[in-house]
This record gives structure tokens, C-alpha cells and sequence, in this order.
């Protein structure tokens, strides 16, 4: 990558402040900058970096208004996070020409299988009968795509990704490496002090520009399937159990769970460490603060704590609850005054 | 699968009301029932559902009296979730007639390795020195089973289980995809400032009709075994450390996880993101709920919070936690007014 | 192993209190004690086992005095524990020698790979093109090594562990069964109400005698690296973002998470269930405990508690906590007296 300020300038169309005849080679950190570097400044935590950078050239918002001199050129845009992010996929675009392409001679794929055109199937691919791997899909070594399972056109399955059997995956998905789509849910009907196993007969079904986060588990409905809309993003380690369904564009965070059955409504965020109770209905775009539990349906608005309620409330009851020993001093001062 | 009402009836010794004659194709769910679907109601919030459904059959609990008329032939039994659960298995054990047999050429299995009669061993799995498979295991692809491990008769390891070295999985276990057995022990002795790694040279010893999440980890013990006793059932993305013992029929559901050589006893269930301190015993029949934190010992019970008391005063405390700023103010003006 | 207890106190340079002579030929706990058997006690919960103990021998502290008659022989040294890490670190190396080595046929490596002396690659492992394997390292099946990624001299990857490419272990690491690492960061930036993908297009850097649990993930960073420092210790289950920084010598407990970008300290410890949020600076010498949630910076000291504040602090809100119900009561009963 070799391009000048004002290219790059003009790809975003932004306006530039400094010298537009610079050369740029690389992307960088703020903090880390470099010669040739090209870096973005968006977290109003980072400005002091910008003062003292490295990099040669800085995307920042349009209203940003140095407060002394800054020693690289400003390329000025609407949105300075959006535009990084733009020019990183362009970027990465450039990379996706190098891509390997083809089938490996040390794959294992049935012959009932129905392979896509332009596909990149690595050594040690597992590939079940009758499963259909859609045009351009890419699995990568140690990947298993059960009997009658669909991969979509352009998908990515990263190593050791196990998509069980009848389960689903839309277009322009990435699975990332020991993702487990399609496991039992977990069901058992008591039976004499013991456990019967309620068989799991249902699938899951991803929809399209879907990303999965490594060893995150998503598992097959008991009947019917387990739902995940479009545009939905999961992070690492994420439990979504039976029958569940997640509305589109909705996002989960590191190590959240949710139970059996639950309704997510769309454009929702659950922080890291969520826990949602099943059989639950979460209305569209509802917010979860970290570690919080969700023990009952909820209306659009922001939540926190375990039990979840209001953010707003439960962030007045963590103050309240620092000043317990002084209200309990208090309390005992006018007992003692009676 | 085709059936009358009437063989469905006779099979789970019910009692029918309506239409015996009408024959059932597919098993489905209350709320999306199909013309030709056998349903069951058996929690109470999805009875509405019974008064629309489209499914032909269901099956309800003998005490179900409908409010209104139901567009479905009711068949009636003792208890219609475990019935349901009975139907499922009678329907998969038919479907298992269709399971894949024989070894894959392309396993690796080791010469000095013993392999029962009547396996499933597919392709890439890997099978260590004088490890033993009991007859009716099925193992998917990508698993390993290390040295000396041994796998129970009718036991399947879906793809990517890690058996380590030594550890033993009884007979009819499941062990969902990703799942590791016998991984190090988190020991280590403080040393000059630095980590001296405590070998962990026990092993995991699983009892029978065990399942396992995918993902699920359960370390080796330090010296001896690391536990898990029959009927256990373990749900995804579970931490089972060094040492601890889990007795018959205990449940731990997703993300929850033990710390190092606690004992849990029979017939306990810890629900989801509980965690459990090191080296406490937790006595049968205990209950913990979601989100809970272990720190003491347990007497038989019902425990919840963090950390964890009993579940009714938890439940107690989070309703007066939420009168604090009304008791806040009202000191505030006691105070005032003295 | 068959040694003297004579020998192994020489090893340990001990004092022995009883018979010599004895012959030792396993290891066992206390509790479970067999003849032949060496053991220890460090836990003062487990000195009531010493007395009843079947091990031949066991090592103690210096200062431990029996109350009772004991049945085995003492050998007593300054710390028991980590007396008994070097013996089981002995036992080890003397296994070590036993150690599988070689290239099996059935990996599948690349031409343009560069792999060291005595190394282990096991069957079914993928290494990618210009990926570099250290002298002694040791890859178990179904290990992915990406493109131009480097493991380190003595470094074992245990079954399943996927290093993407571009990613760097150091030497003498151990990276358990389906540990992720460099998969990508959760970075999204939000678009038209949708998500739009930030490549990842960093790496992850792993230092030197560093342990990483089964079933971890430690995300690529968006730019620059996600660190790990030498002698970290990780257990199982723990998500590390993009972006974060890991001082030396620092531990994580089971099930915790630090989310992007988080600084953290040399030498912290983190029990189980933890949670970090982003962009954090943890102060070196801190250690945060179990199911914390930690929402600010940290100077060193200890924590407890979600939002995590000073574990004293902490512990002492917990019992005012448990008084609410009492200060409820007494309030009401003053507002009836006013």
C-alpha cells in the first residue's frame, strides 16, 4: 500500500489540513505512530496522543480543534471511526486478492456434498452428505459441515468450526475458529430422581452478514429452530441455547448467555458477562450493562445489575448501598437517643 | 414417521378426546403448529396457544381442562413433557437406524489402540497408543482420544472432543462438539516472584449416561481423578477444575463453573454463570441459581446471590436494597427534624 | 520411580522424622493415601488426614507439630507445597523421556514452513505457509498454525489449538485443548443501523513460559498487538480482546474476561467470573476476586464486587447489606413513635 494524503482524502472525501503530498505505507495506532504511518483519533480519550503522534497523517472528526500544534497532517471527515473503518476494508480488500482459493486433495468431502463455485476448502475439511457449500465460501483446516447442512455463498468458517448436521448459515458470515453451531440444547424431562434426555430434533438457521465469535455455542432447537437474524455480531465464548431467536443487528458481547426459548428483539446490545433467563421477551433495541442478569421480559430502555432494572435506578442503589454504614451508624445514634 | 392419534395413544397409554383416526407426519412446536403435527402443552404460559394451534394432535397433562374449544384432538397422560420426551426418543431410536458405521480410512488410530465391535470412527479422528473404544462408540471427525484413554460402549464424542491422555468416559455418554476432558489443572506454586508449574499427573474419570456441552472443560486432577458421577448433565461453555468430584445425577447449566477440588453431591442443579469456590462440599439436593457465587459450604437447599444465602432472603434483601433511598430520605428527615 | 524416602528427603534437602528406609513408589493425596504412596500436606483444612493418612511418607512444613501419633514418615522441609511441585516436576521430566517425537506423515505442512530440530507434529496438524516451529516445540492432532504465525522452542499446543496467522507464541508456553488465538477483535463500527466490520489486521504476541487454558480465546488486535508478558498463567475459558496488554506474571482464573484495550499490570490475579472493561489500566499487584465486575482503573490492592471496589470496603457493604431488613423495621417503628 503506497497512496498520498490527498488519495486518501479523496476516497473519503474529507478535507485536509497540512501537507497533502505525503506518503502513507501503513496504518497505526495513535500511541504508536510511525513515519508513513496513517492513524485515526475518535475516543476523546486518545486526544493527547494526537499532539505528540508519530504518524504522518490523522483522521479526525470534522469539529476537531487542536488545542496546540499538531505534528501530522488532519484529514477531516464526518464520522472519523466510520471512515478508519472504511478505509481498513479497503485495505483488507486489497489483502483478499492474495486469498487461497481451491479444494485440498487432503479434504474429506462426501459425494452427495454440493460444492460452490470459487470455494477455499483446506486440508482436513470435513464436508457430510448432502451439505451444500455455497460460491466463494472459505473452510479452513479441521472445519466440519455435518450431513445436510448449508454453508452460504462467501462464508467464512475458520478452524475447527463445527456446524452440525441440518444446521443453517447465511451469506457473508464469519464463523470464527471452535465455533459450535448446532449442539443439543439442553433438555431433560425428570424421570424417577433421574434425567430422560429430551432428543433435539429441531436446527439452527444463521442468517446473513452474521459474525460468531471463536468457541462461542449456539445450539439446535428441540424442535423448530434456533434463530439468528442478519447482521447479528457475537463475540467469543457466547452461550445462545435452544429454540432461542435474535433479532437483527442485535450484538452480544464476550461470555453472555441466554437461556431457552428467549425472544431478543433487534438492534438490542448485551454487554460482556449478560445472563438472560429464558422463555423471556426482550423488545427491540434494549440495552444490558456487563454482568447484569435479566430475570424478566423487558421493554425497550437501558438495564443493569442482577436482578436487571433500570441503569438509571440501578446506579442510584449502588450509591445508596456505599452509604448503608453510615444510615445504619445513624440509625443506631437515634435509637440510642430515644 | 406416519401414525394414527390411536397409536399414539396406545404407545403412551392415554386417553384420547377427539378425532383417533387422524394421522400425525411430523412432530412440531404449540405456537407453529402444521396440519398433520403432534404438539404438547405442558408449561402453563403456552396454553393460549392450544386454542389456535394448527397441529392436528396434543398431548396435555390428564388435569387439562380447556376454557374454550380446541381445534386439536387432546391425547391425555400423567405427564404430557415427559411423555412428549418419550415420543421424541421412540422417534430418534428410529432415526438412528440411519447412523452412520465403520471406521473412515483416513482415522488414524493407533496399532496397540482396542476397538469394540460395531463403531462409528470417522475421518481425521485420532485414536493415541493402547487407548480403548467400547463396542457402539461413535466418534465424529476431528476428535482425539489420547494414550491410555478409554471411551465407554455406546459413548459418542461429536467433532473436535479432546479426550487427554489416561482420562475415561463410561458408557452411553454424550460429549458435545469442542469439549475438553483432561486439559492441566490450573495449579501452580508461587516461586521467587514467579509460577512453578504443579504437574498435573491425575486424570478425568466420567461415570455412565453422562452428557457434556460443547465446549465444556473438565481438568485432570493433580494426583487422583477429577469425578463426574453417573446421570451427570452438563450444559455448554462449563468449567469443571482439578480434583473436584460431582455426584449422581447433579446438572450445572451453561457458563457455570467449580474451582478446584470442591465435592458436589447428587441430584444438585447450579443454573447459569454460578460459580463455586475451591475445596467446599456442597451437600445433595442443593439448588444455586443463576449468577450465583459459592463461597461456603452448602447445606441441602435453595441459594442464590453473591455471594450465595438463601434464596428467600436473597430474594428478601433485592426488595429492601430497593427501598434504600426511600429509607435514606426518610433518616434525612428524622435527622432534620430532631 | 522407586526411591527411599531417604533419597527424596536428600532431593529436597529435608529432615526426616521416622523410618528412612522406606520405599516410595507412587504419588497419592491424603485423603487417599496408599502404601508405597508419598504425599503432602500444605491446606492446614486437610491436617486431620496426616493422622489417618495409608501414604507411606509425607512431606510437611518445618514448623508443623503433630497433636496425635502420625502413620507414615515426616519429611519436613520449609514449604511442603512447593517441595512437592519440585518432586512432581522431577516426576515429570523423568516421563518427558517417553515423550512421542517426530513429523507424522499425515500432517499437512507447507513447503515454505520452517520447522526445528526434535519437534512433535502430530497427525492431522495444518502449519501454513512461511509459519516457524521452534527447535523441541510439540503439536498435538488437529492443530492449526496459520500463515507466517511462530511457535516457540519447547512450546506445546495440545489437541485443537488454533494460532491464526500472523500470531506469535514464545518458548516453553503451553496452550491447552481449542484455545483461539488471533481471532478477530469485536470491533464494529455502526453504519446506517447496521454494523459495519473493522478488520482486525494486528496479531496477538504470546511471551515466554506463559500457560493458556483450554477453550481460551485472546483476539488479534485491530492494529499493533494484543500482548501477553512472559509467565502469564490463564486458565480455561477466558476471553482477552483485542487490543489488551497483559503485564508479566500475571494469572486468570477460569471464565474471566478483560474487554479491548484494557492495560493490565505484572503480577495481578484475577479469580474466576471477572470481568474488565475496556480501555482499563489495572496498576501491577493488584488482584481482583471472584465474579467482580471491574468498571474503573485500579491502583494496586484488592478488590471485590460488582462494580469491584475495595475488597474490604466491599465485604463490609455486604453484611450492612444483610441488615436492611432490621434498619427497615427500626426506621418504621421511629416514624410510628414520632
Amino acid at each position: 500500500m503506497k497512496y498520498t494524503v490527498a488519495q486518501i482524502a479523496q476516497l473519503l472525501n474529507a478535507e485536509i489540513v497540512g501537507d497533502a503530498s505525503l506518503e502513507i505505507s501503513t496504518i497505526c495506532k495513535i500511541e504508536e505512530g510511525a513515519p508513513g504511518g496513517l492513524t485515526f483519533l475518535s475516543n476523546p480519550k486518545y486526544t493527547q496522543y494526537i499532539y505528540s503522534t508519530r504518524a504522518t497523517a490523522a483522521i479526525v472528526n470534522k469539529d476537531f480543534v487542536p488545542e496546540q500544534e499538531v505534528p501530522c497532517t488532519l484529514i477531516k471527515v464526518e464520522n472519523s471511526y466510520l471512515a478508519f473503518a472504511q478505509l481498513l476494508n479497503f485495505y483488507q480488500e486489497q489483502q483478499a486478492a492474495k486469498a487461497k482459493t481451491g479444494i485440498s486433495p487432503l479434504a474429506c468431502i462426501a459425494e452427495s456434498a454440493q460444492i460452490g463455485q470459487n470455494v477455499y476448502i483446506a486440508e482436513f475439511v470435513s464436508v457430510g452428505e448432502h451439505a451444500v457449500i455455497g460460491d466463494g465460501a472459505r473452510l479452513y483446516p479441521h472445519v466440519t459441515v455435518g450431513d445436510e447442512a448449508r454453508v452460504g455463498a462467501r462464508t467464512t468458517l475458520y478452524a475447527n468450526v463445527t456446524l452440525y448436521a441440518q444446521c443453517v448459515v447465511g451469506d457473508d458470515c464469519i464463523l470464527h475458529a471452535g465455533s459450535v453451531i448446532g449442539a443439543d440444547g439442553f433438555g431433560f424431562a425428570p424421570q424417577n430422581g433421574q434425567y430422560l434426555k429430551i432428543p433435539q430434533i429441531g436446527n439452527v438457521v444463521i442468517g446473513h452478514h452474521v459474525e460468531i465469535g471463536a468457541n462461542t455455542c449456539i445450539d439446535r432447537a428441540t424442535m423448530g429452530s434456533t434463530k439468528i437474524g442478519d447482521y447479528v455480531k457475537i463475540d467469543n465464548l457466547v452461550q445462545i441455547a435452544h429454540n432461542v431467536e435474535v433479532g437483527e443487528g442485535t450484538a452480544f458481547a464476550a461470555q453472555s448467555g441466554v437461556a431457552g426459548s428467549a425472544k431478543i428483539g433487534r438492534h438490542c446490545i448485551f454487554a460482556g458477562q449478560v445472563g438472560v433467563a429464558g422463555h423471556l421477551h426482550i423488545d427491540d433495541q434494549t440495552t444490558v450493562g456487563a454482568q447484569s442478569g435479566v430475570t424478566h421480559s423487558l421493554k425497550s430502555g437501558v438495564y443493569l445489575g442482577s436482578p436487571a432494572i433500570s441503569a438509571d435506578r440501578e446506579r442510584e442503589l449502588i450509591v445508596y448501598r456505599r452509604r448503608l454504614p453510615e444510615m445504619y451508624e445513624q440509625l443506631r445514634k437515634m435509637k440510642d437517643n430515644q
